[in-house]
C-alpha cells in the first residue's frame, strides 16, 4: 500500500469562463467505484489525472482510490497497470509529466469496496488521513462505473457510511442507462435520492462532454444575430441528428444490449440531448443550469406524442444468432431488440411547427459518424447558373468525429454567414481535403475545429469537480426523456425490426420517407420471412365491414379504425362543402375520440376546417375553461391545432350570467335557436356520438323516457355520476343528421357491445338505441378489443 | 376577286374526345380583320387553313376574308401572298394538299372594312352569296387581329350590320392586351359587351393553346391517384412558372412594351392562366368551360393580395436608349418599365397555405424557355447512397418548349410515379439526349411528348370553331386575373428596376430569395446610379424617431411605419411572455389597424399567438357577425389567419339575452370582470389606438366627461355617428396599461396632427389627450402623411 503523500501548492483559483464556482479549498477525494473496468481503464483514470495535473496548483490536494468488489491483492496490480498508462496533456514537458505521474500513483490506491464496512472502512481511512496530515476536506467525489442495478445499493451505502463531514461536498457521479423505461428510471430516481440529494447526483452523458455538442448553445448564442430571423419553420427544412456505427454488438454487451437496444441505447439520451440543444429556448446564461434545464424541459413539453408511426427500426442480420450464441436462447427465438432506429419527432410550438425532426443511429451501418446537421429551406431561386454556390443547399453541421472529415468541427454552409466563434478554443480551418460532407465540398463551408481536441470523459471530469450541473442530466431531464420515448417503446414491443445485411451492402433499405407526421422505409422489402413470424394473423390490419344492429359497421383495430373515422369525416366534410359551402359538424366528449381528435389534428391537414362549424353533442356544467369541460379537451386536442374561424366554434352555453345550467338563464334554447338558425333544418351533417358503459350517449343517461324532450334540440339533463348536471342534444336533435358515428373501443365495452347486439331498442334502458336518424345513416365504429373482447 | 366556291361533302360530323358541340351544318364565314398583319401571316391563315383541311369533308362549307384598312387593290396581292405560303397537316398527301390549298385560295378574298358600310357591304356579300348557292349560315367568326384600343369599334360595326341571321353563330375573337388594369379591362369589357354578348367572344391566350398547357388539367385528373395524396402544401415545396426570353423588345414593339412592361405583357395572362392550371380544384370534367372558369375564380378570390414586397423588377440596360430612340423621348428620360419580373404568390387555402409559387419573366435572358415546375419536398433521408435516385429532387416539369430539351414534354421525375397518359396524343420518350432539365439528366424523368406537335393558333382556331370555350379567357376570369395585378402594378409604378446586362452576362443578378412571404434579389446590387435617379429624397425609407405631445414619436412612410409598429408589438409579446408567460393586447377596430393586422397574419410567422390573449378596445354595439363590427374585422384581418385558442378571444359581450348593449344586461361589467380576473393588475400590455378626425380614441367621444365613467374599466357610450350605441375600455382601463401606441395615418389627420401638436390636454374636447398612461409608456405611430402632410 501507498503514503498517501499531500502536495498543497498555494496558488490562485484559476476561474474559468463557464460561472463555475471556485472550487473549494482543502483535500478532495475520488473513488472509481468499477476502478479496474473498461470504462475506467479507457476513459476515467485518464481523466482524472488530466484533472490532477490541471489542479495541482490549483489549491487542491487528492487522493484517488480504485474500487471494486475483487479483494485488493488481486485487483492492486491491476489497477497500477492502467494507472502507469496515463498520458499528460500536450502543453506538459516530458519532465513535468514523469513528475506528474509518479505523484499520480503515490496519491493512488486499490480498495475492496463490497460491503458496507467496506465503505464505512474507506471512510475511516479518509478521515484518517485528513488528521493526520491536519488537511480540511474538500470533497468527495465518487464515480460509479459499475452496472446501473448496483446503483441504489452503492447510493445507500455512501450515505450510510461515506458521507463527508463540515460542509465538504459529496458528488457521486452515474451512467446511463438509468432505468428502461419511465417508471423503472422513476424507481430508481427515487431509490436514489433516499440516499443522496438531487445536487450530489451527476448523470454522465458523455456526449454532452464532447467538444461540438457543448459548443452548440454556445455557437447559438454567438451567432444570435444570423441564426435569430432563420432558426425556425419559416426557415429550417429539417433537422437530422445521425449517429452511424459500424460496429456490432458481440464480445459481452450482448445480454445488456438486448434487453435495451439502440432506441434505449442512444436515442433516448445521446440524440435526445442534442436535440434539445438545438430547439431548447436559449438561456440568457448558457451556464445556468437550471435555466438550461428549465429551457430543455420545456422542448420535451412541447413534443408531439411519439407513436408508432413515427419510428421504423431495424436488426442486422447476423444480431439475432449472436444472440442465441452469448444467451443460448433455444434455436429459432427471435430477438425482436432494434440494431437500427430512425425516429421522426415534431416540436408543436409556432417556432418549429412543422419542421421535421430525425433522430437515426444504428450498428453494422457503411461508416462511423457523428452529425447532427439542420437543413434549411432552399430559399433561392436561381435564374441561370445552378451551380452558383448560393443555389446549393444551406446548412449548419454539427459533427462529432470521424466519417469523411475525420475531426470534430462545426460547419457552415458559406451561403448562410461566416460564424463567430469567440474565445480561443476554436479555430477556422482553411486548408481543406477534398472530402464532401453531407452533400457539400468542404470548402463549401466555414468550418470550426476546436484548437485542441479533448475527451469528452476528462472534459465531463473537470466539470464535475467545478461544480458545473449544466453539462448533467437533471433527474426532471431524464424524466421528461423517458415520459418522451416511453410510449413509443411500448407501441414497438412486438414490432419486427427490418433485417439488414450490415455495412455497405444495406445500399438504400435503411433509407426512410417521411409523410407529414409519420415516418417509414423509403424501399419496400419483405420484413422477415412468414414462417420465423409465427402466426401473423393479429397483425393483420384489414379494416372489416359488417353489420350491428342492423345498421353500417366498420371494425378494425383500434389504429386503424380512428384513421377510417378520420378519413370518412374527412370525406363527409368535402362533400358538405362541396354541396352548400359549409360542413357541420357535432362533437362528443369523454375519452374515446381523443385519438380521433388528434388523427384530425396531426394528419389530416386538408381538412377543410375554415368552411367546418364545430358543435357540441353534449357538455358538462363546468366552466368552459375547467379540464373536466367536454369543449376543454376537445379545444386541448383539436381545436387549437387547426385554424377554425372564432364564428365557426359553438360551445355549449352552460355557463350564462355568472352561473351554470340554471333553467332560468335558458342556455339550452340559446344553443337551439344558434343552431336552427346556422344549420340548415337543423340537421347536422355529422354526428359524432360514443356510448357509455351503461348503454348512454350524448348525455341522454338510462331512466329517462325517450321523448322526453319533444321537439326540444337540446336540453338540460341529469347524470348518475358526477357532474350531475349536463346540457346535452335531443335524440331529435341527433336524428335529424345526415350522417351519425358510433365510437366504440376498448376491451371494456365488449361486454356492453354483446348486450347491444341482442337486445331491441329499449331507449330507455339503453338510450344508445334510440339513434336512429330518420333521413340519415348511422354507422357504428367499433375496435377489435370491443368487438371480439 | 374570286368567285367562292362551295364545296359541300356531307360526311359524320366527328366527334371530337372533348366534350365539345357537332358544328352547326352549314356555311361559315372567317374574317380575319387585320389579315394581312404580321400575326395572320405568321399563324392565323395557316391555322385556318388547317381547320379547313380538317373540316372539308366535315358538313360545313366555308369563306375566308382577310379584312382591313388598305383598299383592296393595294392588300389583295399582299393576301395572297401569305395565303399562298400555308402549308398541310404531315398526314396529307401531297397531291390533295395541292388540291385543298387551291380550294382555299379559291375561297379567300380581301375586303377592305374600315367604315359601318363596310361592314353592311360584307354582310350583304355573304347574305347574297347564301341565297345564291341556296345555303343554310352556320355561322361567322371574326378574328380581330388589331390593336386593342380598335376593338370596341370594330364589336360596334359587327354588331351593327354583320350579325348574322336565323340562328347562326356569331364567334368574335380577340387578342391581348386586354386592358392594361383592372379599370381599363373593365371599361372594354362593358364598351364590348354593350355590342356582343358574353358567349360571342373569344379571348385567346394562346398559352391555352399550347398542349403542354392545355395537357396540365387531364394530366391532373389521370394521374390523380398518385397526385392526390402529395399537391398539397405538406408536400409541395414551391411552383415555379418560367418563361425566359432571349430577344429584346426593339423593331416597332417599343411603343407597345413601354405602356406595359413584362407583368402585362406575359405575367397578367399566360403566367398567370398556367397557375390557375395548376392550383385550381380539379373540375369533374375537363372540358366543362363553366365548371373550369369557377374553379379558377376559386383560385383567384383565395390569393393573398400582391404588394411592393411580393416582386422584383428589373430592365435590360440598352432598354432605355431603344425607348429614347424609338419614342423620340428627351435625352435622360428614364423609362421604369420592367422587362424583368419575379412575383411571389401565394394561395391562402388549406391546401397550398405557405407554398411559394413564383411567376418569372423577363426580355433578354441566357436562354429561351418555358416551364411549370413542381418541386416536392424532399421527404427521403438517405443513410447512405445520396446519389441514389431517390435522394434526387423529386420533381413535375410541365415543359412548354426551347431550352436545353428543345420540344414540349411532360416530365415527372422517376422517384416519384410513372405517369398515366391516356390517348394516343402522347408518347413516352425513352431515349435521351444527355441533356440536364432543371437540375435532374433527362434520363431521370419519365418523359412524355406530343405525338404529334401542333401550333397554338392552330388549336385555338380549331377550339374556337368547335365553341369550345374553356380554352379562353371569360370576361370574370381577365377581371379577376387584373384584379389580382392591379394593385402589384400600382404600388410599383414609381419603382426603379434593376438594370441588368443581358444575355448569360446576368449571372446572378436576377437571382431571387424568398423569405416568407416576400421576395427580394438574392445579391446586392447598385441599381442605379443617383445621378441618374434625380431626387431620391421621396424613397427613403428611414424610419424617424421623436417626440410628440411630450412623448415618444415614430414615424415613417406608412408600410415601414406598420412594419416597425408589429415588430414592436412581437417585441413585447415576448417580452411579456418571458416575463410571465402570457400577452395581453387589446385592440381597436376601424380601418386604420387593418394594415398593422394582415402584417402581423401574413410576416410575423413567430408571433407567439398561443400565449396571447387579445382583447377589444372598443366595439359597436352591433353582432360579433356582423362586417360593421369591430371584432368582425379583427377576425377577417387577423385572428382567422393565425392559431390562437379560443379561450385566448376576447370579443366584447355586446350581445347579450339576444339583445344589444342593454345597460341591464351587464355587459360591459361582465368584461370588466373577466378582463379583472386574466389580466394581472387590469393593466395590458399593450393597448393599440387610433384617433379619429374629431379627436376620439377608443369609443370615447368629444363632449363627454373626462372622469365620467369614474373606476370602471368598461362602459357603454354615445358615438355621434352610427351605430351610435358603443363599449369601450375607458381611460382608466386604458392608462393602466404598460404600453400605449397610439397609430395615426394619412393625409386626412394631417390636420388633426397639427392641431394635437399644439393643444394641452383637454380630454373632453379631444379625447386623444386623455390618454396618459400612470405607469405605462405612450408612443405615437404617426406615417409621413399624417405628420408632414
Amino acid at each position: 500500500m501507498f503514503a498517501s503523500v499531500l502536495l498543497l501548492l498555494v496558488a490562485l483559483c484559476a476561474h474559468g469562463g463557464h460561472g463555475e464556482e471556485a472550487p473549494r479549498p482543502g483535500h478532495v477525494s475520488v473513488v472509481v467505484v468499477g476502478g479496474t473496468g473498461d470504462l475506467a481503464k479507457k476513459y476515467l483514470w485518464q481523466g482524472f489525472f488530466q484533472l490532477y495535473a490541471r489542479q495541482v496548483s490549483g489549491g487542491n490536494t487528492f487522493s484517488f482510490y480504485g474500487g471494486g468488489l475483487s479483494p485488493a491483492e488481486k485487483a492492486t496490480p491491476l489497477l497500477f497497470e492502467i494507472l502507469k498508462a496515463v498520458s499528460c496533456p500536450g502543453d506538459v514537458s516530458a519532465e513535468r509529466c514523469a513528475l506528474l505521474r509518479e505523484q499520480f500513483l503515490r496519491l493512488s490506491q486499490y480498495r475492496q469496496l463490497k460491503t458496507q464496512e467496506d465503505y464505512q472502512s474507506l471512510a475511516e481511512h479518509i478521515q484518517l488521513q485528513l488528521q493526520q496530515e491536519g488537511m480540511t476536506e474538500a470533497g468527495r467525489l465518487f464515480y460509479l462505473s459499475v452496472p446501473a442495478f448496483a446503483y441504489a445499493d452503492i447510493g445507500q451505502k455512501i450515505n450510510g457510511s461515506c458521507r463527508p463531514a463540515g460542509g465538504a461536498w459529496l458528488r457521486v457521479v452515474l451512467e446511463k442507462p438509468f432505468g428502461h423505461d419511465y417508471r423503472s428510471a422513476q424507481v430508481l430516481a427515487s431509490e436514489l435520492r433516499s440516499s443522496l440529494k438531487d445536487e450530489e447526483m451527476y448523470r454522465i452523458d458523455h456526449y454532452l462532454g464532447k467538444q461540438v455538442v457543448s459548443k452548440i448553445l454556445p455557437f447559438r448564442t454567438e451567432n444570435r444575430k444570423y441564426l435569430d430571423p432563420i432558426w425556425n419553420r419559416q426557415h429550417i427544412e429539417r433537422i437530422e441528428i445521425v449517429l452511424k456505427e459500424t460496429l456490432d454488438v458481440k464480445g459481452g454487451r450482448i445480454p445488456f444490449y438486448d434487453q435495451y437496444g439502440v432506441i434505449r441505447d442512444v436515442l433516448q439520451n445521446h440524440l435526445t440531448e442534442v436535440m434539445t440543444l438545438l430547439t431548447m429556448k436559449l438561456p440568457s446564461n448558457v451556464s445556468n443550469s437550471e435555466e438550461v434545464l428549465q429551457n430543455k424541459l420545456q422542448v420535451f413539453s412541447s413534443l408531439l406524442p411519439l407513436g408508432k408511426n413515427q419510428a421504423v427500426t431495424g436488426q442486422y442480420q447476423t444480431y439475432n444468432s449472436e444472440v442465441e450464441q452469448e444467451l443460448n436462447t433455444t434455436k429459432g427465438h427471435i430477438s425482436l431488440t432494434p440494431t437500427f432506429a430512425a425516429v421522426l419527432a415534431h416540436i408543436d410550438e409556432a417556432q418549429y411547427e412543422g419542421v421535421p425532426i430525425l433522430l437515426i443511429s444504428g450498428k453494422m451501418l457503411d461508416e462511423r459518424v457523428g452529425y447532427a446537421r439542420i437543413l434549411f429551406k432552399n430559399d433561392v431561386f436561381c435564374l441561370q447558373n445552378h451551380n452558383n454556390v448560393h443555389c446549393k443547399p444551406k446548412q449548419i453541421v454539427f459533427y462529432f468525429g470521424h466519417g469523411s472529415l475525420q475531426y470534430p468541427a462545426v460547419l457552415v454552409s458559406k451561403n448562410l454567414f461566416k460564424p463567430v466563434m469567440t474565445g480561443s478554443e476554436w479555430k477556422e480551418v482553411t486548408e481543406h481535403k477534398e472530402v464532401s460532407v453531407l452533400g457539400l465540398p468542404a470548402s463549401d463551408y466555414y468550418v470550426q475545429t476546436p484548437a485542441e481536441e479533448k475527451e469528452a470523459y476528462a472534459e465531463l471530469i473537470s466539470h464535475i469537480f467545478h461544480g458545473r450541473k449544466d453539462s448533467f442530466i437533471s433527474t426532471e431531464n431524464l424524466l421528461a426523456s423517458w415520459g418522451m420515448w416511453t410510449p413509443l417503446l411500448r407501441s414497438l414491443t412486438s414490432a419486427f425490426p427490418r433485417i439488414y445485411p450490415g455495412g455497405a451492402e444495406n445500399g438504400d433499405m435503411l433509407d426512410v420517407r417521411l409523410k407529414g407526421n409519420e415516418i417509414s422505409y423509403n424501399s419496400e422489402v419483405v420484413i422477415v420471412s412468414a414462417d420465423k413470424m409465427g402466426d401473423s394473423s393479429a397483425s393483420s390490419f384489414k379494416v372489416m365491414q359488417g353489420k350491428f344492429r342492423s345498421a353500417h359497421m366498420v371494425s378494425a383495430w383500434t389504429e386503424e379504425l380512428v384513421e377510417t373515422l378520420a378519413a370518412d369525416m374527412q370525406e363527409a366534410a368535402e362533400a358538405a362543402i362541396g354541396e352548400g359551402g359549409v360542413f357541420h359538424l357535432a362533437l362528443s366528449g369523454g375519452s374515446t375520440p381523443l385519438a380521433l381528435f388528434y388523427r384530425l389534428a396531426l394528419h389530416h391537414f386538408s381538412f377543410p376546417w375554415r368552411s367546418t362549424h364545430v358543435w357540441m353533442v353534449d357538455e358538462r356544467c363546468v366552466p368552459l375553461t375547467e379540464p373536466e369541460s367536454n369543449f376543454y379537451s376537445l379545444h386541448e386536442s383539436l381545436l387549437k391545432h387547426v385554424r377554425i374561424p372564432y364564428y365557426n366554434i359553438h360551445p355549449m352555453p352552460v355557463q350564462l350570467n355568472q352561473r351554470l345550467c340554471v333553467e332560468d338563464d335558458g342556455g339550452a334554447l340559446l344553443y337551439e335557436k344558434d343552431l336552427s338558425q346556422l344549420v340548415n333544418g337543423s340537421s347536422f351533417h355529422f354526428v359524432l356520438l360514443g356510448v357509455g358503459y351503461d348503454g348512454h350517449t350524448a348525455s341522454l343517461f338510462p331512466g329517462a323516457k325517450a321523448d322526453q324532450h319533444g321537439q326540444s334540440l337540446v336540453a338540460l339533463t341529469e347524470s348518475p355520476s358526477k357532474p350531475h348536471q349536463r346540457m346535452s342534444l335531443t335524440f331529435n336533435a341527433i336524428n335529424r343528421a345526415r350522417k351519425v358515428a358510433l365510437l366504440v373501443m376498448g376491451k371494456g365495452k365488449h361486454e356492453l357491445v354483446t348486450q347491444l347486439s341482442r337486445v331491441k331498442d329499449m331507449p330507455e334502458k339503453y338510450p344508445v338505441t334510440g339513434v336512429k336518424p330518420a333521413n340519415g345513416s348511422l354507422v357504428w365504429y367499433i375496435d377489435y378489443d370491443a368487438l371480439i373482447g
